[in-house]
């Protein structure tokens, strides 16, 4: 490790057991050798933050040690591991916030985020990003350019899901594209879509408040799914990205997709959900999920940096790494809620 | 047409209602600008010839004017209309039971299988090859070598099937691929698995014969699936080629499907299955299926004609025109049956 | 065809040997069953058009016969042929100057532009749109919307050679795409190049002045080939579509190819080059070329309409019927001239 | 590093300038914590060791310090480095001869073979395989079958790179395929063209003999590239592996490629050619090169053992350790050399 000041203790915010939260001292981490210190900037929640708080787990992810939630997350370099030589100290980074073994097939064949040794930041037992420090391997530290915010810099984590989400599904100009739930990672489909070139881009939800974000950011069309089914709505799609997990919009959605059709099921809901097989077979439909991304942080950046995706204007809220309860706790009390953001350094709100 | 001594008169066998097929008199019919007279040699009876006979309709299309049934055909060309010139009178050929607009948006990207205008052989109101003569367009009357029986060149029909649901997994050398169902399809998928250098090839199903048939054509291993789940009997997989249509085995296909795994929908069953949602985006499995198939003759012709997929073998019994009835219940009466055979011309059994 | 009310005569400026043209009177062409009539609004003129106008001939193509010169047009329908029911009379319209077969293997997999048969505007013997009215295929007059002025829907046809370099070399968001050449395929390029999300979009040539419309368009950089070899001028780039068709830009352009680049030949240039091998080999760089384009006038419209491309911008004169000459040469007589556009009916400049 | 009973001294062949290698003793290699140890059965002769051998360098890599040639190899696993748990002592392996760093945008994409820092055996200054044991990462150790001989599992590198231009290539049934160059990689590519279900495979060289062994080996067709121009002797094809490195055989092969054909350069010669460029734009053709390979064992073991490819027959000569100078002249010694073994071991001729 380089040479450097970097304080010795630290403080993070510990998720106990459900809905309860403390802010703890640490160990400032050491890096490996192939690692850097990292001083956490900004960071983003997540749905699955809020779902870890909420019920102590998420599917088989049980928090059965106390656990430092978040992973949408940017810092700035503080020291480097013995071997790095692709990063400096002071680097503004975005932190892609995962580690995989780079020796199975899988990552050999570049697809690292199935990877069956993939660690995850703030997946049990892995802690993420409410600290003041933490380390990563330097591939995963990308350098972001000044004019970004530290807000934005966290919200690639998210724009990377919606990049790999539309190249998944080969989005092309000319595409008529459908988001169904205009949540963050739903909105950011629509804007990666609309970067790709889409002709149409189509976003439904059941709320009304999302929806005219959506119209704000761009969308062509939106569509409340309560008013009725989407086929009586809007005409055939090319694409559809499924953002919201809800079994009836998954559902709706199939309903309007064209023949030849590519359908990237990108929210997580229910487990197992009755699909439409014979319209997969009839109309030839392509269906695939995203797990995470890979190989996507440099195309999110270039994307937010760009301005072709407006990171910032997603914030919702700021909170500091004592608030972070209240920070978990504002999708409920704040129907306007979308990306509350927890600073858990010394920059304040 | 070009002047030619085909007769006037023809005899058809024609499906009445459920279970009553008559073989009635019919004139020859003359072909387009673009089309060619062929006289039939030979007609597989397919599954869904089965399904009409004993049901009189496959569910939206039901047989309401006398329906000639035969969609697996091959024969030999008698006449061409005006504008052919590439093909001559006195070619053998496979015959491709589609016609298609040409001018669509799936016409004109290749994917003329999805033609909202398609017209497809044995598909009410579309007659089929139980027939003396029949005429279709002659880019649709694929040659075939002289080395190639009759039987075979019917066959191209189900073989370019599985030539299509192989193409659309991609499979490659080095594949484990995993057909699920071992029918006439599903035994072509194996072979042509196979014949793309598929490292592994498994077949499954409850009857112990088909997999001794499989086993035969050269599957690596067959599993039956009565004796417990896949997941337990086989190691991963990369490819699944789903033919039964049977949604137990449909989900158990899913569960043994490696991470990227490519899953194809071959076989008809329920129009709507519960699928593992959360198991294709954990995996970021592929999930498509295919409808009939595009641009699939050729390589089909080739496959059969190397040797690589053995068609002649699938054949289980040979019928004349007057016996179709017979031939069509061959399934039932025949626990052995695969493929019977119905030759509709002067050549007889 | 559908009763109207079009003249019967009309005139057309034909090419009668090299440099010289004449506005004749012709009739106006009846539309075949699946054509319509269109009364041609704008044409733009290409660097063939002027080739033909300054040579007589393009390699083998050789004007024989008076030519009507033309093929980036748009119009308005003004009368339908008799199997017509996609279009009405009245829709403006853009027009893909080609029709082909529909019967070959090139068009039955969906890359119709490579169709033996395909005829095009402007191509000996085939004329173009220097006319008040032109027939052509309905599914190849493709609607624009009223808010596309007549020279942008025009000027579809480029933008769909740069929809199809991009669709070939697959730029995603988060390339580094370099142009060489800027003229107006190559600046259309770089527009689609940023439409896509490229992260960086690099256009280098020899006049300046194109390079600053280049930058005013959007480039995020621009070189002057003549000042030095781009290795030394640029970093490396994953995608490289190359609009001069000069083999130094040629050979220069291979050298700035990062590995597994993909390199698009646009631009027409010498038929045989010195390219370089073992680069290709070392980096499994992926070169190919583009022969006018398949399907993609949609998506064109689209990234037109949309703004993602400004087409009206590329417009640097226009011209009468009468002044196609002056328009011909307007690329000698005007070092700043661009695009050209000619105006062939009763709208006048 | 397991306990085990491998010797501390063996010796090696080691290349000391051109044409002059001498057997030497040295250190048996301890393996890395990820690496295991192998005792080499077989090692096959390539095309680079003998120029390696008979010029001291290829391009830029220049034998400047003793060199241990030899990168075909097999052998047996006799020790583990302690990290390593998915291998075990005693597992007979093929060697993939490279290493790469896992972490660059190359890696983490899957085209590790495109690593800057990629180092592969007998390649200055890293030493190879003509030696009683060499060490290489477990992951690169490919298990092979008990039926397969050391000859085979040792030609699944050259199998590999054949499998890799396939891939490349897309080979898909109903192809027709050229492979120009009939040398022991060309014989491999048209085997594994045939082994994902080519139409035809046609083989050209200017060696009758070797054109006899194409056919025996089962190409459809063989044509004496002196006999005239290519495109006189065969029809259009769809794929072309190029493995002659022959200026003139690239050249004449371009002149076959049918519209949208895939070429593929897999021999390597003079790093530059004049290429048809125009005929590359006319016909979209897709032109690229590889290099190595990646991810390409495991489907090359695939083929060799299921009997699709049979690598044995290429055996054309067996040499000692002793005698590496002998089997390294065979190829100008003997006309109708193809693939010289090398035996380390103890295992003698």
């Amino acid at each position: 490790m380089t040479t450097n000041s970097t304080p010795s203790d630290q403080t993070r915010a510990v998720l106990l057991k459900e809905r309860e939260v403390e802010v703890r001292p640490a160990a400032v981490p050491r890096p490996g050798p192939h690692q850097v210190l990292v001083e956490v900037a900004a960071v983003g929640i997540c749905g699955s933050d809020v779902h870890y708080f909420e019920h102590g787990r998420i599917a088989d992810f049980v928090v059965r040690e106390p656990l430092v939630l978040g992973h949408e997350a940017s810092g700035t370099i503080r020291a480097l591991g013995e071997a790095v030589t692709d990063r400096t100290v002071g680097q503004r980074v975005a932190m892609e916030p995962q580690e995989t073994c780079g020796r199975c097939q899988q990552c050999l064949a570049g697809r690292y985020n199935l990877c069956p040794e993939v660690v995850f930041f703030a997946t049990p037992p892995v802690d993420g990003a409410f600290a003041h420090y933490v380390v990563l391997d330097s591939v995963r530290a990308h350098p972001v350019p000044d004019s970004m915010s530290d807000e934005a810099a966290a919200l690639i984590e998210p724009l990377s899901v919606a990049v790999w989400a539309a190249h998944k599904a080969a989005i092309e100009p000319g595409d008529r594209v459908l988001v169904t739930g205009a949540g963050p990672v739903g909105l950011l489909c629509a804007d990666v879509a609309r970067a790709r070139g889409a002709a149409w881009v189509g976003v439904s939800d059941t709320n009304d408040h999302r929806l005219e974000v959506a119209r704000q950011r761009g969308a062509t069309q939106t569509v409340n799914a309560a008013a009725g089914p989407l086929v009586e709505q809007i005409d055939p799609v090319n694409v559809i990205l499924e953002c919201s997990g809800a079994t009836p919009a998954v559902q709706g959605a199939f309903a309007v997709a064209a023949p030849a059709a590519r359908i990237v099921m990108v929210g997580l809901g229910a487990p197992d959900m009755m699909l439409p097989v014979a319209t997969i077979q009839i109309r030839e439909l392509v269906v695939t999920g995203v797990f995470r991304y890979a190989n996507c942080y440099p195309g999110a950046i270039a994307l937010a940096a760009s301005g072709s995706v407006d990171l910032d204007s997603l914030v919702t809220g700021r909170f500091g790494l004592e608030q972070v309860t209240e920070a978990l706790s504002a999708s409920r009390t704040d129907p306007h809620s979308l990306k509350p953001m927890v600073y858990p350094g010394t920059k304040r709100i």
